[in-house]
């Protein structure tokens, strides 16, 4: 099969790992990633999608990589926006969309089929872990990377989950956004109460959790958490003025990314250093109350609303979810019962280009598109290059192939296939590269 | 078959006016409704629920009476919370559990069952409306009582709909609130967005409308809507030292039913002020972004709630919308575009007690029940009677027989059955009063 059959094959399993109901088919899809790589096999722990495990270290001396990429996806809702269904991969023009096309199947499987052309036998020393709950905050790996640093020992990780900064330029991302990701609910009345003879007596948990989410952050896009802004730490002038140089143009983005009639946020800071070095507050989604078709004159008793704070250097994840709770409780309105319940939390984290093995990346990636590689950051969140920093103690290449319109979490995910072809090729020259890099020159 | 086997079979038809899945049942619930009534027919109107209409005007010389009611109930979500399915009408105790026993089928069963015993010769002259679209602010019966004032004309109308002040005290419902009904529509981006990508620079819908309803009330209650207090007329200072003497316990009330940990509203008001006679803006249902099970972490680009208003005298509701929308622009933040649909409204309506025909009801009720009648307002809204006020210059009689706890538009909804069998007499005995009172000796 060419690989443009095998992302089909892979697109095609509906791994949605936040999603109970799609347990075996996140199986399914760490079964398939097995299978694309000889000698792997699966890490189980109950109650959790399997680990793919592999390792090639048949090349003594030599540096050793360790190779990350996740086979779950996002859910696909609202389904009524996809132009074709997400799990029947479609191509149109020179993209490929489905769930998962760009975040990460496609660029997983970069990896995998890089690996696969060397055969068995790559110029360094590779470690292979691939996941299925980076979508879902699972904790299987965390807990694997902990107990398991020796296994893991490396040089550097190689992670192909981030974008290009714009098409055909050649992209190394060096700060990621952490994370605190959780749950709001809200309770007022034992049920819900007629609006008309309650109305003005009894508290209203749908207006509760909207007041709460109002005092969580202004119109003005700042956060109002207080001390949530206190360890934040602004990146270098150089860092800053190599942003500048960057081709971004505001209203371009506006017009074809966001859609909106304006952008919002902080005021005093630009496009790139909001959403790359200032952390956020977004809420996901809220429900309460009567929402189907019709009107229903209830005062809603219960209400929920699921929201995450982007982190930046050098916040603290659990100190920020002590300061939420804290705001959260003044915020509560009287005859309002609220908590916040966590789903998981990350830390900021950022990489130095200086590092000899980003430095072989950079020369792979212009080898690859022919052009000098530029440095971003992203204002998503990668725990896993967290946790490789503060486990392993190594640095992550973060060597992106989507792009800015590959629509992430959203309605018609497409991956570019010239960068799928493109990424096979940068990764192939990054493995050679890395045998002139010095290493631990340990293997194992 | 008996009353209550009647009332069974009127509480097992699913007459959920607000849905359009439900319309057959309407019809139905019509259906059975002119069944009851010897000479009755359904009104039709495209796209509407029938009326059912029947006159009984074999007394002449008599006043004559409008007798109201309404077939149609509300949605019975959330049904997980029912202790007997909601269509399955079930005895436990003295009450009878369905959606609907008390909103209206079983009061509007004492009508019909109070005229069937006069075997079609009532006292006094008796014209009877029943709708389908109460609870939907359906506009049939509002434009059919419009083009036929004088075929319903009526010296008086007779409406049971509302509740008394507690079990076995009679009680007459001198006033009701008005209201606005509508639904707030927001839109952020063309399409929701991966929140690390974007968080900080797009506008997010589900804080929008949170920041909207945050700026439409406040935590004390108040409504922020400028202007929303200026028509407010206070009650007389009787009315209001009356309800100082009805037997009110506030704790009572939180605990047995509202069950919050607190009571909310504005602060120097009487809980039956702030419910009987004071304005208040309640959101019904909020919907937006990613509410399924597990995490999904997207800028949301558009969310809806849904938003009503209760009026007292004498707000105007055309101007109360045009405050609202005025008021949701004001607080709709950038790149936010937002909405209020209306989906009807109405003003509120008193009644005055020194009316003969008012007297003659609170007689009634004091010889079935053996007690003072008592006068009360409601919360709620009746839209009828003020249409019946504004277009058939006719007074209404609220002679409720719900009981405080019977959970309208709630799960679990009951009807006190020693009321049904309390009601029929009253209204029995109320018909023969009405005879001794001077009428327009009109008939037809």
């Amino acid at each position: 099969m060419t690989v443009l059959e095998n992302l089909k094959e892979f697109l095609r399993i509906p791994s949605i790992s936040t999603s109970p109901a799609h347990a075996a088919d996140c199986r399914r899809a760490a079964e398939w990633v097995c299978r694309y790589l000889p000698g792997s096999r699966l890490i189980e722990k109950d109650g959790h999608h399997p680990l793919v495990y592999a390792e090639y270290l048949g090349a003594p001396g030599m540096p050793t990589l360790l190779l990350y990429g996740h086979y779950d996806v996002q859910p696909p809702e609202p389904l009524e926006l996809w132009t074709s269904p997400p799990f029947e991969p479609t191509i149109r023009g020179e993209d490929i969309f489905a769930r998962g096309a760009c975040d990460d199947k496609g660029q997983t499987l970069i990896l995998l089929e890089a690996l696969r052309r060397c055969n068995g036998r790559p110029p360094v020393n590779i470690k292979v872990l691939i996941e299925g709950e980076e979508e879902a905050n699972g904790e299987h790996l965390e807990a694997y990377v902990c107990s398991h640093a020796e296994e893991l020992k490396a040089d550097a990780a190689l992670i192909c989950d981030t974008e290009m900064f714009a098409k055909g330029l050649p992209t190394l991302c060096t700060g990621l956004r952490g994370g605190v990701f959780g749950e709001l609910h809200v309770e007022g009345a034992a049920q819900d109460l007629h609006s008309g003879v309650y109305g003005g007596a009894a508290p209203n948990a749908v207006e509760a959790v909207a007041q709460i989410i109002a005092a969580l952050k202004g119109v003005d896009g700042v956060v109002r958490v207080p001390g949530f802004y206190d360890a934040v730490s602004a990146p270098s002038s150089e860092e800053l003025a190599a942003w500048k140089t960057l081709p971004f143009d505001e209203a371009e983005y506006l017009r074809t990314e966001v859609g909106a009639t304006s952008l919002t946020g902080e005021a005093g800071f630009s496009v790139l250093e909001r959403t790359w070095a200032r952390p956020t507050l977004e809420v996901h989604g809220i429900v309460g109350g009567f929402v189907a078709q019709g009107f229903k004159t209830v005062i809603p008793a219960r209400a929920h609303a699921k929201i995450s704070c982007r982190l930046v250097p050098d916040q603290d994840p659990l100190k920020i979810i002590e300061l939420l709770r804290a705001a959260i409780a003044a915020a509560t309105p009287r005859g309002i019962v609220s908590r916040f319940d966590v789903f998981g939390s990350s830390p900021a984290s950022v990489v130095n280009p200086g590092h000899p093995i980003l430095r072989a990346a950079a020369s792979a990636l212009e080898e690859t598109f022919g052009k000098p590689t530029v440095y971003m950051r992203s204002g998503g969140s990668i725990p896993v290059v967290g946790l490789f920093q503060r486990e392993l103690g190594i640095p992550s290449v973060l060597m992106g192939f989507g792009l800015p319109d590959d629509n992430l979490h959203a309605p018609n995910e497409k991956f570019h296939l010239p960068n799928l072809y493109s990424g096979i090729e940068a990764v192939t020259r990054f493995l050679a590269g890395v045998t002139r890099v010095p290493g631990r020159r340990s293997g194992r």
